[in-house]
């Protein structure tokens, strides 16, 4: 109800936008970054004649799209809100993409919470919208200062939030938000500015019933006499507004380099985040919807090779991973493919974008560099050891390991025709390249690198552990025991019938990982197991205590994943020689 | 080399530590959030006679203390810093044990890169430590311009970011951070300053040493040259410098009100989360080192019944969790037990600062609320469903999921005890008591709720689907299955033992989790099962489609963890009536 007279200034006079056609290019966008706002949006979209009585009575009830808060589900809504502080920045991802990859005429409006502005995520966005002048993009902040709990930080007194938004080089302005003429003078002041524009507007909580308007303790509760509001309100009506029809949508282009695909030799020795690198450029050039954003570490996650090639397709987001990720979910509502990389154990500051993007349905491919103890001298803050962990606890993901660069481009192509949120995870090191160029691979799949039919013990590894696993195998077959070595490289989905035809065959398992125990490589392969009532022989290496800093070598022995714990692991499972 | 004029004069004229006693109380703290500075730091260190030249050549190797990045193994370090933008905010929760709870005349120091200022949470400790006014806390920002890969947003044009700390209500200065006399100047103006306060210096990247000063590409590399770059310096010296000692510790009073135990009644429906407030409560009366945090929702959390009670103890951090957990980790830097609680899906926001947490050794206890699908109408972006896999993820965590209100209340009392990372997820709906009032509950316990000799399979829950297979085990024995129940309350470290009894002793099992699939109860089960080399039936059931709004116990069968699906569960591993 606080937001009430500025949506619907905004929809009689501002908004493009045909309800008919949400498919269209040129529609404006209209994020409700205060997502508990929602019977507000779907009363709009009632007025708007997009939906009917009968629907929006299904508010919140099971089955009905209309829920608590806004999703996709809902064809006019771009992306799921609820979890405040990100509408606004996934705005500036919208807006990027209008502006900067397709110089469209739309418009991002935006409804923003004044609680959710203790968010920093928020002035991530601020800052980053200010450094791009995106004038494509407005703000209307509904200070009804009173959050879930009581009073804000700031109340009314938004000089304090404009001077910050000014000095993020954006146009502020602040309003009476009941006051329709001030509303729409400021819409039509925002939209001549050369820069973002941010409308502050003072409102009442509650605003129009007496019974519960600007006081505590309202906050998503109903109202006690409804009826009564009603008639408050000026009775029964059926409001409706005619929304302005964008204009036709402009063709633009898209600026292509060629690149050759990548192939490595066998044996060479390359890190899968310098293939990360060199594939991004490579599918660049195959895909123009490809887009690469870095959370200002391209020099070591590799995606400078993209932006070398691709310039007008790179978004250097500096170190604000919950822009770069924001950034990266709204220009996936346009159409493009966004691949966003940092350091893996960097991707956990936006954890919640990516739990939310999941609720959008969000196409977003995500690769993390510098995983595990194996970065070596840079110390525990810079190693991902839960990634595995908190990206397969996404619904619907795919957590990608790659052991080698070849298998790396292979597994970005495939990330790329892939819809949904996908991982794949890279290592710092240099290691020898395992298979041929043009080699295969599946998500979901896996390779037996190592095999005979004397295999005694099956070792699992990904990644850098693969190569563990390899060199003990060496090891092993000098005492004479046969291991099988399977590249786990598919996370999940992982290949469950190669984990039980490796049980069944061999009797015992041995998992290596550099990641911690919980979540990783060694619980999916016991949750194979156990799933298929197999009962083997099973230990599990990873991860175990705090890494310090030292040379790769001395981590992965200190941390018990090397080549020699895992022939250690071999020989405390009774593995029995052959002959 | 950018920073090291301005940590020079602190060290000699500002800092006031004793180094040989790190536990005094009256100690200054310096906090650097540019953990990257390390071996300024380290050099610092050596400067004031704290370690010797022979250690600070150990820099980087194995089995040193001197990593990195700076990690509280040396023990004049409180904390973890290397991911860019937690040291400020963890200052702020410093500074605010030491102001808001000690009266204590230390003050903060805190060296900041120009880099991480893109880190909205950075941010987050502006606004916070600016709405407390916390005159202890002083930000050095080292403005070199250069990030790891290039120019930083904006260069030396420190403008902008100083208007936006003055908006903040923070002291604002800006200088030539070369300048040793404006440095010491600034340094005391900030001291006099009734506010926290910041200083904006303007240096140069490898300064002194004119083959990489202010030169891109340079970042964390070794100079090509040593010996010329030491000899433009000025040549090999033994630089000491006499650091001040802190004023003689003061003593402090902590307001403490009486608070019953709460106990509740066996068949009473409460809340967890109402018992989390309960509890809290009490505990802030038993041990005053208790210390509660919010995220603005405490009146959904029930952390509003800690702060009824213990005001002067609790800390509303508004919407900003990366800022509350943040403020929790400095406060346990000086000895508080701080509990920190939001909506289980938004403690997600704070992931990475959980995750430095563990590094730093943090005593940090969390609180996540409405968590999972039975949350109900607000639908999928309020419903934790993936903050069991997550936090298990962290070193040496604790992971606790209460079935009943007596047991919450225990196992707060054990948290409160145990030294670590611990957290408790807690249920919106209101469900019946099921222990007695004074029950013991240990962490790394579970508690067998229902079995007899005839038992032919066990359900394992927690929370509310421990409910569901309670009414699952009323409705199988009407079948003729008798159906073990195990409350499985501490997923992490879990029962091992108990898990595989119940293998061993009924041969089959249903595990049941208001959860994904991933990372949580049932694949703690199946690990534990495939580590003991058990097969035995297994079902695991768990949310694994995307949720929407609803009853909650509709939302519970549809995603096939309510009592309904578990009896099919059951039927489906082809369990044998008694008889």
């Amino acid at each position: 109800m606080s937001a009430a007279d500025l949506m619907a200034v905004l929809f009689s006079g501002y908004l493009r936008y045909d309800f008919d056609a949400p498919e269209n290019s040129a529609n404006d966008h209209l994020v409700f970054s205060k997502g508990h706002a929602s019977p507000l949006l779907y009363s709009l979209y009632k007025a708007a004649g997009a939906i009917d009585d009968a629907e929006l009575l299904t508010f919140r009830e099971f089955g009905s799209r209309l829920q608590g808060h806004p999703t996709p589900e809902i064809p006019w809504v771009d992306v799921a809100t609820g979890s405040l502080g990100q509408g606004l920045p996934i705005a500036v991802g919208i807006a990027l993409a209008a502006a900067k990859l397709e110089s469209s005429e739309l418009r991002v409006w935006t409804l923003c919470g004044d609680s959710e502005l203790a968010e920093g995520s928020m002035w991530e966005a601020f800052e980053q919208a200010g450094y791009n002048g995106l004038d494509n993009l407005i703000a209307v902040v509904d200070v009804n200062r009173l959050g879930q709990r009581g009073p804000t930080m700031h109340g009314w007194d938004t000089a304090q939030l404009a001077a910050r938004a000014a000095a993020c080089e954006w146009h502020v302005q602040e309003i009476d938000g009941h006051d329709l003429e001030a509303i729409d003078a400021a819409y039509a002041t925002a939209l001549a500015a050369d820069r973002p524009a941010v409308i502050f507007a003072r409102t009442k909580k509650g605003s129009g019933v007496a019974a519960v308007e600007d006081k505590e303790n309202q906050h998503g509760k109903p109202l006690a006499d409804p009826e009564a509001a009603i008639e408050e309100l000026g009775g029964i009506r059926s409001l409706s507004v005619a929304v302005q029809a964008p204009p036709a949508p402009k063709p633009f282009e898209i600026a292509r380099a060629e690149v050759e695909r990548p192939s490595y030799e066998v044996g060479e020795k390359v890190a899968t985040r310098g293939a990360y690198g060199d594939a991004l450029a490579w599918l660049g050039s195959i895909d123009e919807k490809v887009v690469a954003l870095d959370g200002e570490v391209g020099n070591s996650t590799y995606a400078e090779r993209f932006a070398a090639k691709h310039p007008d397709r790179f978004f250097e987001m500096y170190i604000a991973e919950q822009q770069m990720v924001a950034s990266a979910i709204g220009m996936q509502t346009r159409g493009w493919k966004p691949f966003a990389s940092s350091f893996g154990a960097f991707l956990s500051r936006a954890y919640d974008f990516v739990r939310m993007g999941a609720i959008s349905a969000a196409d977003l491919k995500l690769c993390g560099s510098h995983v595990g103890v194996s970065i070596g001298p840079d110390g525990p803050s810079q190693m991902a050891l839960e990634d595995i962990a908190s990206l397969r606890a996404v619904l619907g993901s795919v957590v990608l390991y790659p052991s080698d660069p070849n298998q790396t481009v292979a597994l970005l192509d495939a990330m790329r025709e892939h819809e949904g949120i996908s991982y794949l995870r890279s290592t710092r090191e240099a290691l020898p390249t395992l298979y041929e160029s043009g080699e295969q691979f599946r998500i979901g799949g896996s390779r037996t690198v190592r095999s005979s039919d004397a295999d005694a013990v099956t070792l699992i590894g990904a990644g850098i552990t693969l190569h563990e696993c390899l060199a003990a195998a060496e090891q092993l077959a000098g005492k004479g025991i046969a291991a099988r070595v399977i590249d786990l490289y598919s996370v999940k989905p992982v290949d469950t019938e190669a984990i039980v035809k490796a049980a069944n065959e061999t009797g015992a398992i041995v998992t290596v990982e550099d990641h911690w125990a919980e979540g990783g490589i060694g619980e999916v392969v016991a949750t194979v197991l156990a799933d298929a009532g197999i009962a083997t022989k099973l230990k599990r290496l990873a991860v175990t205590e705090r890494p310090g800093s030292g040379p790769p070598a001395a981590l992965l022995a200190a941390a018990g994943i090397d080549a020699e714990s895992i022939v250690a692991a071999v020989g405390s499972l009774a593995v029995l020689q052959a002959n």
